[in-house]
């Protein structure tokens, strides 16, 4: 993309990657979202497929609905006491695109054809379900080479050394 | 995408998305990708940038080069000691739409229009680079409900309880 002379000049201290990176930047979160992503919404179902520590699932799930990814409502069930379910928020499934992109990638470089735990499917024609690079005015298929990075707004100089 | 019910027969144990995480799973490691991305090489040039410890820069290009996400080289200065140098290999620059992806998130859910620190445009046109989901059959901008997910022939039956 940009070239380090000028990427130098820019600090990183607010960019958007970090700061995503400090809500989403975890294996585990990233994890209970896909669960969500399948439809888990209970305590017990995401502890039952993940195999996590409990105290860790449950620091999790909170931090997902503190940033608003989740939201959480109550339940019972004849004879029990009340429980917790978590729902998915338009800005908890808007991460989607980041979980495809790690299936994509893992399919591709950690697995061969024949290894592939898991198909995601177009539920219209079948087709593979994968994360493309696009542009705002129509073009598709774009690698790194096709991009430009420039300051915007809220750019801040790096301090000088 | 699948209901739950599905969901729990299978073991996650080998789910590309938690094997893709034991690589780029971690925070550094997706922001010296992202400073890969834009361009830089070099140890100290990674160090200014990202601003975080010596030695965990060390071991995050080191998992890098074992996982051939990068490749080392050396180079020497003119009076200098021979350094090494950090090149993204094909496997690297495909986790590019994992570190778009979670810019635009950033973007959206967490700045404000004018707050944005960076933009990242289509060098042919100026559009604003987007991850998109879409099919092998060509449909694009696919979202949680036009996807169901069906077990691979890598599936592994979860364990009874």
């Amino acid at each position: 993309m940009i070239n380090h002379e000028n990427r130098l000049l820019f600090s990183s201290a607010n960019c958007s990657v970090t700061e995503a990176l400090t809500i989403v930047g975890e294996k585990w979160t990233l994890l209970i979202l896909r669960e969500a992503f399948f439809g888990l919404r209970r305590f017990e179902e995401f502890h039952r497929a993940l195999g996590c520590a409990r105290n860790l699932l449950s620091a999790r799930l909170q931090l997902l609905v503190d940033h608003e990814l989740f939201t959480r409502t109550e339940y019972r069930e004849e004879g029990q006491r009340v429980r917790a379910e978590y729902g998915l928020t338009q800005k908890g499934r808007e991460v989607l695109p980041v979980v495809i992109g790690l299936l994509n990638w893992g399919d591709h470089w950690l697995k061969a054809p024949n290894e592939r735990p898991l198909h995601v499917r177009h539920r219209g024609c079948g087709g593979n379900i994968q994360v493309d690079l696009v542009c705002s005015r129509g073009h598709s298929g774009l690698s790194l080479r096709d991009m430009v990075a420039k300051p915007g707004p809220g750019a801040l100089m790096s301090l000088p050394e």
